[in-house]
């Protein structure tokens, strides 16, 4: 069975617990949940990771050389700041979806630039938890 | 029956004849069929709509209030210099999602600002005619 | 009878129809009118004219060199893209005076600088309608 | 009887007196007595002050909350350096309308943006001492 | 016989007619006779098209891939704001010559960059109508 | 008894009579007598000054080398346009506490660049009026 | 009884061994037995913690959440890069004052910015360890 | 005789009392004697202004109009940041020579940009108070 | 017989020598034999000249004041960072026509300002060795 | 025994793996093995250590304080974005020499100014597995 | 006897030849001959050089080590563009003052920043050749 | 015998001669007798070469094509300013390996972009002679 791998960036494990009228009521474990049962419809396996940590992020990234067919990635925070996550990306030869819940174009000027999304296969944004949904989907369509 | 309106800019009509190694093979026309059967799937009237006149994109845009739930947008050359379309999208007040085939964020400096994007309800850059196929189910699971 | 061109940008045909909260309850329509009879106080027959396409706009400019005595132009969204639009208010020969609904120096930084007010007799911007209004006077006491 | 003051930045005391050629052969006085009678027309007691020095123009906005309905005001040269004059517009809580005798847009890039306008109700330059008598007009229609 | 589209952009209706002291008293269609003339020359049919609208530009382009062996090209003012114009040079696969009637380098900053030269086959600026015939002269001498 | 000037720039008059709501209904007056009495305990005398004037500042600051130990300053407006204020500073060869009401750098962009901090000995901001009482503190703890 | 964390980001935990001409002899260890004193002074507990790691330094404010009511932060040379702890500051709801050693505005220019004030209660530079203290006071006396 | 106003703008009432290392001993009391008495050796009435006000300054420069053949203007920190005292030197009609103590191009970015010197005849920097003495020489040496 | 100085720049030397699939196999020997044959079609003495030295090309400018009626120039790499160069062309009252064998406008950005075209007749780039041709046919049309 | 760390940044525990067409087919323990082997000859003893975390590295270059005379050391994507670990250079007062494997200087932008070479010792890049030998030989060389 | 040298940089050797009425019609060989019989007067003796190569004033400026006092240097278009020769004039220890005939601060914005004057004693310009004559005053007053 | 150009760009002709504490005492001279001692235990030819030429180092770089396996080159000032000596080392086909004495990127923001690093094998930069020396070894390891 194809294996897909959803990475969570820096500070996604509050999700659902804080400013829920900003991120939605929904914790990254309901996500979670929703994103594996979405996959097996898909007939994929879905395995999440979830890091604040740049570097575990970076190795989580390597190690999905081995099992992932693809990568549906939301770097948050570190989309605008991190080289080292670009060159991983760049590095691992498999296809990465650049996700976010909201739409980084509408807020702060910093985080208007990707340096992530160029390596990316496609980006997708502002479809909160569903902007992962449509990431599996656009993997599941991905030739070969 | 739910409505949405599928508008493609400038220099779209070529699709599918000329640059095929970029671009795809595959035709406007053809594109736009698979997405009104896409539509069928979930519900939805599809109707598309090219023009490489920014005047006629714009009241494409204003007719929409009146029979579309949403627009799946592809602003082409027109994403990164137009004010006038990035108003009428804030204008029409029916959410407006905007799609690129190609992953826009990897290629000249000038095409990585959206002026439109800010204003929309979300982005899906990267997946060939799939990224109008990902803003219609973006759009048919939008809320309200 | 000395006679203006009162010409209006982008969707500014939607005024008073949609936002009344931000652009007022008072339609283009309503606006053209009280222009007129503004107009015919000061001695003055105004002609009203709105598009959406940059390539009509200047056209109607051009035009204006055989009728009109001064041009009150609200470029809308083409103010801070429009090179052409800027050329052909420099081409006329006859003044013009950029208008403005809202105070744009107060808003996003990309509507900060206008393209057309260099080669304009002058500006004015914040009144609402009375922007037109004012500009109508203005060109009432150019002199020649 | 609404009360209005219009308020004249540095160096506006030399007008009339040098480079007529320029800024046209009507001192600040004549300019003064004519926005008075242009003032009684409208139903308002102008009352006009020139200074060269910020701190003055500063406090000169102080006391305009106590007896002004509004204040036409010509920051001249502090128009694109003063941050101070920006918050004492800001914080008087009456309108205040900024104007020009010439069209800053077409001048030196550093005229170009202004530090007060953003906290303007409006802006009017180009039309020479018309300017300053746009500006009554647009503070008599104000509504409240 | 291998043909050739004179393409004009922006405002170049108005040539002759006005302004004659900086662009000469010649006026389009003066310019036109006087490149079909120089085209019979060369052994080349000289077809000459002019719009005011940024879309008739693009589709004119379009259209020129059926016919044409090149295209001169005088984008006026949208030389340096039309993303749009510069995916339409780059997508029809035959060769472009940006011309300009002035030394665009020797004038306003933002004239001085080109959005569209890029894309180009080469450009050619600073010597009145004669930039056409120059530009009609290395049409003329390209290879294949 | 050791003596410290307290100098508040532009504006800073107003408060507490206006926008209560943002700066708080405590008045000028009411701070002085506060930041006398905090000194008191720190056994320094306080003696505060406030002006509009630049220039006016700027002598306050040459006159406190006659009789202060440090000076508390919160240089309002000023802030990011002074050059003259940043080399007053620098001349007097006494330490200087910069402080600021607000949070100045979660405001506009031209707030977030101090010209006089990098002469100062440190800087506060973002406590309301317990910003002028820290640096009271951190003054009564400098050495020597 | 109320706790407070304080928290050092990177290379903090050489303080008082090395450059002590520079940061002082005082090590960090010796700074954290200082607050804590000053914090039972206030009547507050201090916890203090430092890492090199941007991972930890967002985890343990993620998990001061649960029982501080507020941090002293110096977050070091992540001050200028890291929008992941920006953003883990906007997310915890307690506030944060951002405390500096020296004073960062008068070094280079790229420590002119930081990511992080913008969403902090407030800051403070400049006063060497009692950065941290003033730190201290600050949030002992905020509201709430 | 001819008549020379020499004006110094803020902080230079500092002269020689402090930092004598960086500005040398001499006091500004002394270098007026000196140039007035090198300009009776000129054949020129040399008459000496301070003050730290910008208005003052400006109003000093006004006056000149009335007396003076020309002036030597140290506009100290007002150098970089006023327009005000920019338009004052552009309209008095007089030549004015900017000089400076410091070779201000070898010194902090800022300093390095005057928005005076390209309305004044002449600059000289770099020479201490015999930037003022030759300041006066070339007034001396200019035609009519 | 009217005379023409063709200049060859920096590196111009190495033509058809080396990178044969960039810049042709024509060497600048051949170019300058066809241009001095394509001369004598056009009735002008064609005489070429080639340094890598700033110096040398800027006094075969100043030499071609006594014996040219214009200069078809490649300045090469000196195009971007010579303002001296600039001055030259500037100096020497005769038209000057700019050449480039490449497209610069499609090149690296340093490569898309030149600081010598604002002071040149024209401009002709994107043609290899007929870019000179063309610019010998301009010279040979311009008036007087 | 002298001792040097060479210390590896993100992404390089991939080396060899993969893009061998780009990085060589040698793996990282294939060049630590070079290096410890070059090191003998040298009289070095060298020590190897790789880590995808910023804190880590951190930590690896405050520890080397208490055993290495020097650093190599290749900080990969942090090169660019890391303030923190310039602070550690800075601070642990042994020379570090910057490596590359890649010319740096002909990449994307980005990679072109690096944060942390101005507190090294040097830097060294472009020579492949190489750059890493020659830093060893310049720390060799490194007087004291 | 003290010696000076006068050096004169690219195109100065066309000074009172062309365009008189910027330059004056004093030649080159006059400017020496004035700066000569002067400098005789300040009891020094002027030794004049000009070129237009780099190479050539970098290597006048080491010359000059080894019998003058001091330089008076007028680098033309290199003033805005050479590294070198600001670091020529570092290095070789002797004052070296910079001037200019025109008022470069007046012209275009390339020509505002002056690389060399960093590392010159002081700079003067605007008056003509006088600013020569100035220069060699004010290093007839150097000390040592 | 594989040969080796030494290539030396401005002012590194005073080398020893002049400020030895930055620079060393060591000369030219004596560089060039230790690299050419350094180059024959490596097997390789060592001809030296310094001009303060641009035009005489492009002259350079081209002759070493018919005899040089690589270069090692200085660049001195030139390094950011000349595209001219960019387009030589680009074109002579051969390795080319930048070197500094100094660390250039801890100086001034002028000397750290290398407009000649991108074209260059590789870079060295921070130890002295021993750069030239550590370029040698460089050059001598590359395939080919």
């Amino acid at each position: 069975m194809t294996s897909i791998l959803v990475l969570h960036g820096p500070n996604l494990n509050l999700l659902g617990e804080r400013e829920p009228e900003i991120y939605g009521g929904v914790t990254l474990e309901e996500i979670n949940r929703r994103l594996e049962k979405a996959g097996q419809a898909l007939g994929l396996e879905v395995r999440c990771f979830q890091s604040n940590s740049e570097g575990a992020l970076i190795e989580s990234l390597h190690a999905a050389r081995a099992w992932a067919k693809g990568v549906v990635f939301n770097p948050g925070g570190y989309t605008h700041t991190s080289v080292a996550l670009r060159d991983a990306v760049a590095a691992i030869g498999i296809p990465v979806v650049e996700v976010h819940l909201s739409n980084v174009h509408g807020r702060e000027a910093f985080r208007r630039e990707s340096l992530i999304a160029p390596v990316c296969a496609g980006s997708i944004a502002g479809f909160g938890w569903r902007s992962y949904w449509l990431g599996l989907q656009a993997l599941a369509d991905l030739p070969g």
